[in-house]
């Protein structure tokens, strides 16, 4: 392709907006365009990245024995009434009413709609494994789209789901699909690590991202340090050893004053303990009812998993003039004298001892409060947020979890009967009874892939895509073409002879500098550079070099090993 | 494909809502499922058929110089602001708001973030042309969806949009696209005619739809029967000669009693008199204001006509309580005394004279009324409805139109400088002035060029899909392959050589009756056939045959010469 046949924009100043080097890269190479807040255009070259991405997901979708469909971006609210989930789904369903007054809604996900095909195909338990896919426009209304491509509102997403008899059967689909998505980042040059992970507003038991570390992702993931354990998972799900104060007798509760001490960090220095000798006690409303959660003074709530014990229902901070409406004493409280009802309990306070707590009364605390003498809980479980130099929760491990920033490039999920069951995608299975079909679901964003790809590889010129998603594999360059006449002959001998071998060549055939053509050139992040120049012609050649490499390791070839040259430079 | 792995689903029976042949057997072979009114599940059969139409409107862009983008969905309400149609369009557009209060929109169709892409990318008359195109989901409302494929609310449109420095540049763009066109809709096995047609609320002077001919069109084409004559527009746009009634001098008016005459052909028949003899009264509201439109007795008013006509407004038909609050007395209704701001008249009536006409005077019309001398109206034009048996409008042409029924599957617009000069689509032009562009676009609906197809490409027993677009190329049946163990081996073999050599085979490879295979691969189908049965192998081999070929037709190959054989069927 010639520059001067392509839609070309370069901009050498930094969008203001664009807090991330993806979000900076693909606006100024010209990849994107902002429309909305979360909402972008794709030009010619992004389009170009992204359906080299397609492609791949094609390829090993094909190979895990998914069928490519398309669902409607436009579906009835009553639609997701069946499944359960018009009310629940976080962020809420865009709704619109239609001509008809109907409640209609923008697709988020298409669990719906992949239900309503499997149950118009599945009979017989021989009629699955059904594997279906799309790559699909989808709309989830964020409230804060940032980072360009990374957290957008209107998104293409490749989600591809699975139908089987039995969990044996979903277990085998899960692990088909995710070779799959090993394949799949691997292909795209990405070094995706898979982790445990929460099932949010999708649902059903077991999930895993594929996280690709980079220091502007938004979510942080937890690995062991120790070389013979491979736990990972996203901080919303991450689990860790709970190491226990040394043991001791419960001792008679005493209170005492505190003045002024309001936070744990304060009345720790003041009685001079550790912030494990604590309790520390947080308010969050959950289905309108305010609750006290109490935790180990050293630990912090994981709102995923606070949410996950109290059924799914979304706890949010209550705010101060409710939690004092509610009875308590912000500062100094605690769950003694507090009905169990309205205690939840993190385990870190039912196994230590002699805990330092609120007296609920305004500057006193109380020592040696104990769960289950002094207070109890009709919540208690792991709802403790897992942090960086942590102790790995896997038995026999004695690693330390470490804590990396990451952005999820994809999402794999074991449904189970959630979706079939409340959809009624039933079968009869071999023995003659009706059964519900077990379900999985699988998700990549294509856009959020090639932000991460470049999160994840750029320098300060711009980005440096590996060729299997770079918008072009060929940067051709050349200098002084109207200056010196060989320049321009060659360049093109050049050009015609690499796009006739199937190279993706960009041909920058502009009449501007030397410097503009190398700046935008390693802007877009050709992998391979080929310049033409009177200088380099004087060497014997054109300029070869990889984008990856200083400009010293650029070498000169002729023009006739011009084919062989750029396949060995790709192929590095 | 073996039927045993893929998504496959036929139905004996017809969907009751189904009222189109293409929407019956789309939804009996499987291609589609409904979810809405008017929004439907693409299945993997459909999804096939649909990307080889995509995949060869892609290669026909190429060739046209058009880039491939994708511009989103969901769009601020503000942008259509811009573009001064945010209230205009027709259906209107489907409205939500966001999180942050903001109305967003479900784009119908993308000139406006087109314009967008332009203004970004355009700076000099150097920069065009500029050919943008995309493949993606649109939503229109429309109060009628139906006929399956053919009148959907959300679907897949190939919208590509073109901007040149001026209208001889937009010109060549709509040259080179209209190629483009009469390629792809060959190429998809459509004889499609290109009509001359109005260009609605996309707006711009010139557009023309390439239309398929079938018995269930929605629309009516109007074409010159002349073999001189290339005339062809439809029912909207068509242009014909009103040949006038015999020259006459304009006599005296009078009043004369018609008691019960209240119709045009009530009041010819009193009369002994040509319907083309009287001026017949419609009223419209057009801006909340009762219009009476005169028009000769024997012609249509065309609403599109009138719309344009009155600078496009749309106009209604006025309820008849409406009129008379309005003064006017129906079925006696005339403009004779009516201010002329309030009065719409189709050249007819200014070119004969002495017409019957209404007195505004319950059960009195009027003779001898001439247009000049008793009324006059502020608005005239030509806003009649073409009809089969009309003249040619085209000088030294005396053929006469034919109406037929036909598929909208393509509509092409010059657009000029309309969305340009709202969006500032601008430029620095040769001379050093600041300039509009001129913009072209080009449509063509994926989902409806599929159904269009089958309206006209099917028979009894199913499609007749030509092998470029239809889902598979070969249907392989094996007849009683578990009772004959040659036959099984053969089919097995013949499907791994002609997947081998690249055709695309659904082998049905079901335990099912011979019975229920043929009516299925009939059903979906596939160009050619070819089955495998105790009988082919006794007469020599595997018996080949064409979908669109009697039975008798079927010839034996050997086993070895499958390829040839098959290749030489497809190419017929």
């Amino acid at each position: 392709m010639r520059v001067s046949q392509f839609f070309f924009k370069t901009q050498r100043s930094t969008p203001t907006d664009a807090e991330t080097i993806s979000h900076q890269y693909l606006v100024r190479a010209g990849f994107i365009q902002q429309v909305a807040a979360g909402i972008f255009n794709v030009l010619p070259l992004g389009w170009r990245s992204l359906n080299k991405i397609r492609a791949i997901i094609r390829d090993e979708m094909h190979k895990a024995g998914a069928l490519e469909v398309t669902m409607p971006v436009v579906q009835p609210r009553a639609l997701w009434e069946e499944s359960g989930r018009a009310d629940t789904f976080i962020p809420p369903l865009s709704t619109f009413r239609d001509r008809r007054d109907r409640a209609m809604i923008l697709a988020p996900t298409h669990e719906e709609t992949t239900s309503l095909m499997a149950r118009y195909a599945i009979n017989s338990y021989r009629d699955m494994p059904l594997r279906l896919y799309q790559i699909q426009t989808k709309f989830r209304d964020e409230p804060r789209p940032r980072g360009g491509l990374l957290r957008v509102r209107e998104f293409e997403m490749k989600d591809a789901y699975s139908f089987d008899a039995d969990a044996t059967g979903m277990d085998a689909s899960y692990e088909v699909m995710t070779e799959a998505y090993r394949n799949i980042f691997s292909r795209c040059g990405l070094n995706a690590v898979m982790v445990e992970a929460d099932s949010g507003a999708i649902g059903g038991k077991d999930s895993a991202e594929f996280a690709v570390l980079a220091e502007t992702g938004e979510d942080i993931v937890l690995m062991c340090d120790s070389e013979w354990c491979d736990y990972a998972a996203n901080a919303e799900k991450a689990e860790f050893r709970k190491l226990p104060n040394p043991q001791e007798s419960p001792l008679p509760m005493e209170k005492f004053p505190t003045p002024g001490a309001e936070t744990i960090d304060a009345l720790a220095q003041l009685e001079n303990i550790e912030t494990a000798k604590t309790a520390k006690a947080v308010f969050y409303t959950i289905d309108r009812k305010v609750h006290i959660v109490v935790i180990r003074g050293d630990y912090d709530v994981n709102e995923t998993k606070l949410r996950n014990l109290m059924g799914g229902a979304e706890p949010r901070l209550s705010q101060r003039k409710e939690v004092i409406a509610a009875g308590f004493t912000p500062g100094s409280a605690s769950a003694i004298g507090i009905d169990s009802s309205m205690v939840i309990v993190d385990e870190s306070v039912t196994d230590n001892h002699n805990l330092v707590a609120g007296a609920n009364e305004s500057g006193f605390h109380l020592r040696n409060v104990n769960y289950g003498r002094d207070y109890s809980a009709d919540a208690i479980g792991d709802i403790a947020m897992a942090r960086d130099g942590y102790t790995c929760a896997r038995i026999d491990c004695d690693g330390s979890l470490r804590s990396y920033r990451a952005i999820e490039a994809g999402h794999i999920f074991k449904l189970g009967t959630v979706y079939s069951s409340a959809m009624k995608v039933s079968f009869t299975d071999e023995d003659g009874t009706l059964k519900d079909s077990f379900m999985g679901c699988y998700g990549i964003g294509t856009g959020r892939l090639l932000a991460a790809a470049i999160e994840a590889n750029h320098d300060d010129r711009g980005t440096l895509l590996p060729a299997s998603i770079a918008p072009f594999e060929v940067a051709l360059l050349g200098v002084n073409m109207k200056g010196d006449e060989r320049v321009g002959t060659t360049v093109d001998a050049v050009y015609a002879e690499l796009t006739g071998a199937g190279f993706e060549v960009l041909f920058d055939d502009r009449d501007e500098g030397a410097g503009a053509k190398f700046a935008d050139a390693d802007l877009m992040g050709m992998p391979v550079r080929v310049v033409v120049s009177s200088r380099s012609l004087a060497r014997g050649g054109v300029e070869v070099k990889r984008r990856d490499q200083p400009p010293a390791s650029s070498e000169i070839c002729e023009v006739s090993r011009i084919v062989d040259t750029v396949s060995a430079a790709l192929k590095n």
